[in-house]
């Protein structure tokens, strides 16, 4: 394929969070900013693995996972390639129901880090970072 | 125990989020708030699963969550009991670190609902809503 995109992923080795949720997470942002479009190629599962640090099987069940999103196609022939994807058309009721459970599950990871001795301050400079930067990208 | 409380908690069996995981950030998010204090007790890991319709090993490992966070004293005679506990004094550069460990999963939750269909302007008003609220608390 000629348009193989090698995407700069961080991985943590010492974070709580999966290493495949990790890979995951980075590869899903890199979808929704663009930065990934619809058509490009991905590394094969070995390659980005070696790239990483990290076995290939972990690698694979990340673009599993976003296969199952939506967001790749895994071919044998043709390798991992970005597909056309559209965000779910939500009914009023199902967008604020999702927006609850956003909101608990955000008030869980804040919870998690004030306890582990992050200043709310400091919690509440980082979202209301994110807050301006997204409430201005739509 | 006098002093046993039963915390209210919403457990949503629809939700990608293990039920252990629920009652988890459920009740710590109960300890951080204040509702539940040092001294006092919880119900039996089989009477509050009776309450909350799950498996009593649920809650049981709900609880060595908390104890292990240092939030649960679990005693085979006296009960679970909440403990006095200090959020830990971090070194400037570890506030730091666990500030970008934060930023980082935040910036994961977001991801995953806006791929699931929530238009960013709902999630830049949940967010903005819990950034004025953690801002104020200290």
């Amino acid at each position: 394929m000629d348009n193989v995109q090698r995407p700069s992923l961080k991985i943590d080795l010492s974070s709580d969070v999966p290493v495949v949720q990790q890979i995951v997470g980075g590869l899903r942002q890199a979808l929704l900013a663009g930065a990934l479009q619809p058509g490009d190629g991905l590394p094969s599962s070995r390659s980005l693995a070696r790239d990483l640090g990290v076995h290939f099987n972990t690698v694979a069940q990340a673009y599993r996972v976003l296969e199952s999103e939506g967001w790749l196609s895994l071919k044998r022939r043709s390798g991992t390639v970005v597909r056309e994807r559209k965000a779910p058309e939500l009914e009023t009721l199902e967008r604020e129901h999702l927006a609850e459970r956003f909101a608990g599950e955000l008030r869980d990871l804040c919870a998690r880090y004030v306890a582990l001795g992050l200043p709310t301050r400091s919690l509440g400079e980082v979202l209301s970072h994110l807050a301006n930067s997204e409430g201005t990208s739509s």
